[in-house]
């Protein structure tokens, strides 16, 4: 049994992170932090929890965080990167679900979160947390960088093919789809409801923050860089990631039979039969990405498929994922709810 | 004023037609059929039409289609291309809303809509509906192949780079989101409310119906083959296709003043400004096609954004506005609605 | 032709407001204010107007206002009573689509909308703006105020009722469901998709601003006070308001033939046939109030269905129906569109 | 460790139940059966059961259901009534989702479901699976008829005030609206995402087959006949019951502690603290009844507002709730997971 603490647990990814720790076997939630909501119940601001989480929102100043084993950072981006030294200083373990210490390039990530970096120096300390590339750097870290949503689908998409080195690296295409709370719970007037139903759109062509996530991580599969086009789109839904990925391959390799190799001891990945197509809402709630591979007309163009729930698998599944590894709990443990369908 | 008769307008594609032809000044509604519905007042199905459509279904056999100026058919696939001879002997116009006249290629229709062509003889007659690119053949044609909703949209996309001759025409990729009115008003599973919302996903991606159809329309401009990808995705929306299309280009041409050029006297063609998104609802109701271009990372991949009313410029809308030039009526009579938003 | 202003035109009733004016033929758009907004073009926040709206928004301060012959105040509440005055001196017409005029009680006014009046000598002159009550004086007022959504749904649901003097008043009962976009374009975390998305509930069940308009008018027609349970809910749709009203009757009337006899020289209220249920699609977009009435069972509950747009005729339609009446333009002009559905 | 078959898993209860089952710790899925499907693995149809349910569907005719300890019918009205006599005999429990034994009067029932029951001495012996009722009477049953999704909701929301003997038993009025599961997996035109979204509607107002179970369960509560106007309403959402009930009280007891003693040893009601109102999402994916009660502007007349989800608590949650008492198994055993939000 650890003690787990959460800073800023009022988002969506905080509810999430409540949901599945709630009812942990190895978890007492200690304390979780929020300036506005300091004195008011987890369960009165979010009543999907009413009698199973019986903590109150704590001021930040008053929340002791070094008292924990391990801290969530479910905040935005720019909070973890001034308090996660101390913790770590304090022997706590750290994990970010933002994106503060995602990007090994301090001045890239300077660049696309504009601003300067608090702790440049545990950049290059902190653990990526995508388990199926990094499993074993994890178990041993104290500082684990949490994926984005976008850049888990589209790595786990690409990965088998990457690995393989049978695809052109200089033109792979991720055509990303996504549902409305990718934006936070946040009051944002393109998040409103009568702005996003029944309506589509690309966002972000000429550039979006997670391009250069996707990019670090592919080139460091591929052993070189790698271009990629990535546009992300807003799709009416609540959860969800939908990956289309587009790339050329050299070869005739049996692309089904690779995948399911790359994955079959994967627990949170599956690879459909060939000629399916994986839907966001069978992965809805749960932890599972689920992939297919297809090449259409036996053209040199692959199309990889690849969805997500991008609360759970893109954001606090994974977050918990990474927390068993650190632990040395079963990878599973806490997190094998099933999907919620219809 | 002309008299127009309706077959099978108990669908989606029915019930735009007589949103837009009960308030069109030179049109009168003179026949609907519907074999299910005869004698049953069409304002009694679609009760938004109640106090403007006094008409009532008629049996198939009991309507006087040839005493019509033109015909519409809202059909299933397969229907018109029996019909439409004879009406076209008797002096009526014709315009299909389904494929039966959409590809040339007779065997090439017979293998993906899984049937025997009934009238192989008016294939080569009939004018395919898109006046963005046949618009002088529209004025003059008998029998009218309007497009369909996905081919609509990716043809509009992918046009001007085209005709430019300026892309590499064997790797062109077309990744297409559609709301669920495009799979038409009848009783299916997998268009249940409960199937569809807050669900995506990809489907037909081995191979769709509209793969030949808009392969023929680009090699037609292109002057040779062309290379398609095609990936339809079902988004949980009413109404709307956004297509994102991937090529590359060999040059430095400036690609915004190519599109703005190019549709600068078309009515229902909209080029946004430079980095905008065009988004679905902003087309919601109309027969517009918004357009943007962008080429993210100065890279050599262009991507170009696409948005109609599927059921609109995507069908109803399409076919009012080839009717309006085949009659000589204004092109936009009858059709300029504003987009309904929000 | 008149010349028309509009203050605080970027919420929903103000895109409703131009969509309509911008293809009335007897309207021009002079002058449309934002403070938020000022330089920035009509159709650049609402791409659904380009090239038909050519307006920019306009500081309050530059705006000639006076110069108009009538002003719509879109705004929030408590803006029309500080300026209308001054512009009803200069011989401008104004019509409040908030809820400024609405309470004859200033008292009461000032109760539920938590602000001190500043111009309570205009509230009497005011017209209340339901043209199905209050037609002929509308046609000579030079200020009206505009109705609520609920409380225009809810009145001419139990209209016909009160005058016929059938029902117990002290015990009506109005459950009412509502469409996001009543609560506005503005930025509110209750209001985003990820929140009223695939989720019902009532609110507001002690007490809501629309319960005193809703009594006052319906005391008005009753000539005495009546008692009304009034609870609204808020559904997972843009556009719609659905009115389920209950009350008991002591007779046997006819009810069927009691609405239709009320409304049959209404031009935008429609009674549905005996046994039939509207549904609030058959009015989006549209100006129309759909009505049925029924009497399960055959007990002395009463019960009617009344659904209509809140954006329309719950808003912006009405509003211009008003416009219409007050400057003896036909009454539908301009606001006869067809419902669009799906 | 109990033996579990399912008669017609191919629709939604069917698939919460499985979902359900499948993590039971006391469960074995022993056969499912569907004439449709048989041969095809349940995680084919159900995707969002890949990895967790290895069974195939399977044909009625060679189930072999008279081994099980227990089976539950998740099939159309009708069927169950025809094979639970000769399973009661072979010694197995039945737990029917359907309607078939809810009626005590089998007149009645042959009037609303329009069809002779096949097995009316069974009803009398059938226990109402109601556990907040009837528990103990559940507990030893052999047959347990699972209530609707409606009437668990209207009935749990009265229940408090019936007892306490304090409201005007004739002039009960339920206004309850359902998300579209409600319908059930079946291919009709109404249940289509483009008919459903974004619209609301009433239905079944002249009459609906949950009334007559509604007015028995209130009845034997209150010990005489009660009045009950019931309207039920479609809403564009997939899950999700919330049930509006009003009546007038006589009295000032006090509701809010009323209501809480009542339910204060219920595992799966909860009652919300006074002032609040309940939310579908509140308890999506999950077994609990949440509830508020009002009584606004301190009138005569009580507001209750009761939500489930109509999957869950309204079907396969309650019928396992069932299962566990009736194999005194505890009673919240594998039905415990928290509600899915957002």
């Amino acid at each position: 049994m650890i003690n787990v603490g959460i800073v800023g647990g009022t988002g969506y990814t905080g509810v999430e992170l409540l949901r599945f720790l709630a009812q942990h076997p190895e978890v007492n939630i200690q304390t979780i932090t929020s300036r506005n909501e300091a004195g008011i119940g987890v369960d009165e601001l979010f009543t999907n929890l009413r009698g199973h989480v019986a903590v109150k929102f704590c001021h930040p100043d008053e929340a002791k965080l070094d008292q924990c084993d391990l801290v969530f950072f479910a905040t935005p981006n720019g909070i973890a990167m001034q308090q996660a030294g101390s913790l770590l200083d304090a022997g706590v373990k750290v994990i970010d679900l933002a994106a503060d210490f995602r990007i090994k390039d301090v001045a890239e990530w300077e660049k696309w979160y504009g601003m300067s970096h608090a702790s440049p120096g545990l950049v290059a300390e902190a653990v990526y947390g995508l388990p199926e590339i990094n499993r074993d750097e994890v178990k041993t870290a104290n500082l684990v960088a949490n994926p984005g949503c976008y850049p888990t689908a589209v790595q786990l998409g690409f990965l088998p093919l990457i690995e393989a080195g049978i695809v052109d690296l200089d033109h792979l295409i991720a055509d990303v789809k996504s549902g409305v709370s990718g934006a936070g719970r946040k009051a944002a007037i393109h998040s409103l409801y009568a702005e996003a139903t029944d309506n589509f759109k690309a966002y972000g062509v000429p550039g979006h923050r997670h391009l250069p996530e996707i990019k670090q991580g592919l080139a460091k599969v591929a052993g070189q860089d790698v271009g990629l086009t990535f546009v992300p789109h807003l799709t009416p839904m609540i959860r969800g990631i939908h990956a289309t990925l587009y790339t050329r391959v050299s070869t005739n390799v049996d692309l089904q039979e690779l995948y399911e190799q790359r994955y079959i001891n994967e627990p949170f990945v599956d690879v459909l039969p060939s000629g399916m197509h994986p839907e966001t809402r069978s992965v809805r709630g749960s932890n599972i990405c689920r992939i297919a591979v297809h090449r259409p007309q036996n053209s040199d163009t692959v199309v990889v498929l690849s969805v997500t729930d991008n609360l759970v698998k893109g954001a606090a599944g994974q977050a918990i994922q990474n927390m068993n590894l650190m632990f040395a709990f079963p990878e599973t443990l806490g997190i094998s709810q099933l999907p919620v369908l219809p």
